[in-house]
């Protein structure tokens, strides 16, 4: 295969700044990378329009692909270097245009636990809190004001590709959205290292039954304050002396873990 | 200051594989990066023979400086750059020589819980079990074989300068050394996906009192099996439906947190 033929331009030059999805000038789709990945892809509701890889990857996803009507492409290592900007050692992607957003109220219908996060602008914590999210049955995350875009590349790949499984939404109005997650039954919990904070374990033991919200905001700055005024319990990691912080996507997967524990 | 003053040699080209402490080709300088990894670096083992900084980063390590007998260059960010080879905007390093190694007696000498990692040969996830070891009240980590040097500079950065303050040995021999932990007096307890395992909670609760050995592989491959047969407990992480792992780094987390919360 040409690495020019035009049936690649999905997968042309993903490092350059206009393929981001998360940009106003990027093309908004959303390229899931590798085996696995591909294969969460294909489960999500972000339907993939084309597909390339190495003859061995697309053997590996054959089952898969079997009932979808979508295109793929086989190529050599070298021709999808070419194509794609960069050597791949995943060997498969696919591309998925980017579907409406989902609101609020679709992500927190049924949902017993959810994350909710502000300012976290790292692309490789979000990806590592949609992965520990979905490995420790957080349900759908919401985002507040600050946060960066999830299906960027990165973040979809560190996420193995459950920034594309776990629902997600953005808050329309921060922090008053925290109001429409209390009256939708959730206790908000605000992530502080504040000593005088009630401990992980002590708080959740209490919301045995109870929906939670898990309010998690960036390493360094942490929650702003009127965010954590809008919660109803601080709560807090034992840390060891001499040392401040953990970082966000670990504090958010202990968490999630002393959650699922006392659910 | 001038770049190729040879007073600045120690930070030449710090991208440069021969300037990697882990390589038998390296220089052996462990670099600590920013003022926070400096100051744990004043506060460890490793005793800097030179450090370079601004003028506002070297300002603030002023009191951290002031009993220390060790020669500091200012330069601007420029001149900085010009000499490490790349543009740092932490603002300050500082360079050790490598000291000895300690031995596992030494390490284990009065530790209560200690990470022992097998096939940990990513130096992100290894700078992040450090930072998470020392958040959670682990005492000690232990090498066995197949493991990334801690002291790599992207390791020490990562680990927020843990990497310095831990103690860490390297086991003599492989999966043998788990017997000396034994003749210590550990529990050695094996991380596994494996859903007949114990979970952490349970694992834990009944080893109150007593010390522990936390023995965590590599994402993907695991402990070998003929390492997993020489643990005394299997434990496993309760994982959501769909979902098979951890990043190695948070699961570490997860286990010292929970030994921390039953210790």
């Amino acid at each position: 295969m040409d690495p020019a033929d035009p049936r690649l331009d999905d997968f042309r030059d993903l490092n350059s700044v206009d393929r981001r999805p998360d940009l106003p000038s990027g093309k908004g789709l959303v390229i899931a990378e590798g085996v696995l990945v591909v294969q969460r892809m294909l489960a999500s509701r972000f339907t993939p329009r084309a597909l390339l890889g190495t003859d061995r990857r697309l053997g590996e996803l054959a089952a898969d692909l079997a009932d979808v009507d979508v295109p793929y492409y086989r190529a050599g290592a070298e021709v999808m270097a070419q194509a794609i900007g960069f050597h791949l050692n995943r060997g498969v992607l696919a591309a998925a245009p980017r579907p409406p957003e989902l609101s609020v109220a679709e992500v927190l219908d049924g949902a017993r636990t959810v994350a909710v996060l502000e300012g976290v602008n790292d692309h490789e914590n979000l990806g590592s809190i949609f992965r520990n999210a979905a490995g420790l049955d957080v349900d759908a995350v919401l985002f507040g004001t600050g946060c960066a875009d999830p299906l960027y590349r990165r973040a979809v790949r560190v996420s193995m590709g459950h920034a594309l499984l776990v629902p997600y939404a953005w808050a329309p109005s921060w922090p008053r959205e925290l109001d429409t997650l209390r009256d939708n039954g959730f206790r908000v919990l605000a992530m502080t290292p504040n000593p005088a904070a009630d401990t992980l374990a002590a708080a959740m033991s209490g919301l045995v039954g109870d929906k939670v919200a898990i309010l998690v905001g960036a390493e360094g700055p942490g929650l702003a304050e009127h965010t954590m005024r809008a919660a109803d319990v601080r709560v807090r990691i034992p840390m060891a002396r001499g040392t401040d912080s953990l970082n966000v996507a670990t504090a958010a997967a202990l968490a999630f873990y002393e959650r699922a524990r006392l659910a």
